[in-house]
């Protein structure tokens, strides 16, 4: 059987980190050896060329600011590396891979966030992706106040972080309008909810989808 | 009066370093304070975030091969990034640019070298380049034996000089395609000539294309 690709999206401070090494526990206890792997991986960075280019990326103190084309081109080299090298032959092996992010964030936090053309991104996508899409896109939908605090109270303020309240407004809208037209790909995860609650919700939809996907649990 | 744009092109060893440096001056000597500026540039690394990619992209010791489609992306970033950071900003102020590579290359050494989709290029430099072009494009036509032994005697070697003989053959035989169909755009310099003659022909062709687009010399 072909591997399955579960893509975690969401702003800031939903808890998508933890969600997903907890997720990749629960996992491997469901399914123990009945897979080939189980993997955890990100956008950007996912792979050595996409790590220094997210060096790039988020790195605040870059001498000169990075036009809005040449950056959305420098996420779309990422996924192409990350989908040639990482996902691609994982899922042929019949991985089930946990990805940090994909091709929605791109449209939500260039497109809806930041006003780039939603036309080109989506060209992009194609480009890097050759079509590969998500079995499932977990969408950690937080307020925004609440997400943004959280972050802060970590002290990790990169160069998304720093942007307007605003600004991820758009990008929550944009999620929100990616999961309407998604159908049952994109499902909504309340993650203003504890911790507890949120591993729940994921774990319900994840064992629904498992089954469909003709897994045993 | 707007700025204008000339290009040097070629294979390895055909001395485009040397001759942008020569015409420079030359232009400087001809031109004087009668324009806002003349400068030189190139690509990749034309910009401080290209200069970040051109170490990716040059490094012969990167610990996972560069996925083509990733390649071809780094390659149209580095340029979105030059074209409106450096290029558009200074023509618009009138000033007279000579780059070292640009369009053309990629299609010549990643479309015809490598074989990759030659439309997926195209696609590529449009979005990086907004449509800007070239205003001329001189293409140092040097026979590949001759131009790699230069390069080697150099002590230089990166990754694209390692590649063998028969791509850089490829390559040389996309830019005499290009040429063909570019008309005027691009015009064929005889590179296998003495460092005077190559430049002799470049100043013979620049006064005629100085003069057509209204320069006093």
């Amino acid at each position: 059987m072909n591997g399955k690709l579960i893509v975690f999206e969401g702003c800031e401070g939903g808890g998508k980190t933890t969600q997903i090494q907890q997720t990749e526990q629960w996992l491997r206890d469901q399914l123990g050896s009945s897979v080939p792997a189980i993997l955890t991986t990100k956008e950007p960075g996912g792979t050595a060329l996409g790590r220094s280019l997210r060096n790039i990326l988020l790195d605040s103190r870059l001498e000169e600011p990075i036009a809005p084309t040449a950056e959305l081109l420098l996420f779309a080299c990422d996924r192409a590396q990350h989908v040639e090298t990482f996902l691609k032959p994982h899922l042929k092996q019949g991985a089930i891979i946990l990805c940090d992010r994909f091709t929605d964030s791109t449209i939500a936090y260039q497109g809806f966030g930041r006003g780039l053309d939603k036309n080109l991104i989506k060209q992009l996508n194609q480009i890097a992706t050759v079509g590969l899409e998500s079995d499932l896109t977990l969408w950690f939908d937080i307020e925004i106040e609440k997400g943004l605090a959280r972050t802060q109270s970590r002290g990790k303020m990169d160069r998304m972080e720093k942007a307007d309240l605003a600004f991820h407004q758009r990008v929550n809208q944009g999620f929100c309008e990616l999961a309407d037209q998604a159908g049952d790909r994109i499902i909504r995860i309340d993650a203003n909810l504890s911790l507890q609650q949120v591993s729940l919700q994921i774990q319900t939809i994840l064992t629904q989808y498992l089954l469909k996907w003709g897994f045993t649990l």
